[in-house]
């Protein structure tokens, strides 16, 4: 087994990596004896946002690489440096900053686009079939990264589940301890904060959307 | 069971609270039904590490309970909003953020003194011997709370348990599986990143802490 890559996107829910998931992930692989790599693009976040008031910070500027260097605990990679031959697997843990730093699904809802540095590093994943498990709102990239009927959920929230539809993705529903697999593609999804009310319900679905990626390498 | 109080210093572990060490806290609370509130100092940090360079970014300038919040998903309150009858407990992560913000141990060694804020907060707790866990370094400010003869452990860093000591605690070696249990001021600690090797190790000392600091309750 080779390593699996983890794809942050900053630290904090609100303009970043969804803290809790991105920790639950990397606990469920640490757990399998599974060895993980954090990576991050080196682009400027989209805004900061200050987790306290919920404003916007107009004044601040940061970059996704250095902020999810926090979660890493340092030990991270700029998405470029990717030896796609020493990984088996991606894990992409939600937070709004897969939706307005990975893509800009945050602003532009169905006519999102994803950051060229995304695009190349999920879709080396993708084009040599290797798994992909993306957690919270990270999945509204499915249709976009896999194409038409590509299969994928973000739990009950029917204006997104639409917005992934239009995209050309398939839509499935699902509870917060669910998980849904999408076989030919390899694409494993699971709702966690999209629908969690406590991390413990949150740690369900990523517990067994990280199993279900080791078992599918 | 009232609700336990959990003490965050930031957000990051070179600044602020280890961020694998708070999420495991927290976890492992949601997973035994036990309601937690987090809490912070509204005080600036001492400073910002860029956590990918591991240097200090001399500019910038963060607050810990702003920085906290990102840990906390938002919920978060300032320390002096603590209504002590409302909590059956404290936790309190590790991180540099420990030694940096809440006292400052990592500039003053032995000779180190704890903020203001975080002396009436962990006071409260202390005074009326209501059980409190101190995870990493964050047991360095046992000896300076509970005075003569305190027992906490920081693993087996002798430089550290030294100063422990010095302080007038009384330090006891632990394995990063371990927790040390002062019964009589009802302090529980346990080494974690000061030993870990992965965060799954770290999970081990953490969530046998949490258990034992919820049956003191």
């Amino acid at each position: 087994m080779n390593k699996i890559a983890v794809l942050l996107s900053g630290s904090g829910v609100f303009d970043g990596s969804e803290i809790h998931e991105s920790v639950l992930a990397m606990l469920a692989l640490s757990k399998l004896g599974v060895d993980y790599q954090c990576f991050a693009p080196n682009i400027l976040q989209m805004h900061v946002v200050n987790h306290f008031s919920g404003e916007v910070e107009s004044n601040q500027i940061r970059n996704v690489l250095v902020e999810s260097a926090r979660i890493a605990r340092g030990e991270i990679k700029v998405t470029e440096e990717l030896e796609l031959n020493e990984f088996d697997a991606l894990i992409i843990p939600g937070g709004f900053g897969a939706a307005k730093n990975l893509c800009n699904f945050a602003t532009n809802g169905s006519d999102c686009v994803i950051a060229p540095e995304i695009i190349s590093f999920i879709g080396q994943f993708a084009t040599s079939n290797k798994p992909v498990g993306f957690i919270c709102i990270a999945p509204i990239m499915i249709p976009l990264l896999y194409g038409e009927g590509a299969i994928g959920t973000i739990g009950y929230d029917s204006e997104t589940a639409q917005a992934f539809n239009l995209m050309g993705g398939q839509h499935q529903e699902a509870a917060v301890q669910d998980i849904i697999v999408d076989e030919i593609n390899k694409v494993v999804s699971t709702p966690a904060y999209m629908l969690a009310g406590n991390i413990a319900e949150a740690s369900l679905g990523i517990e067994k959307l990280v199993k279900k990626v080791v078992e599918m390498v």
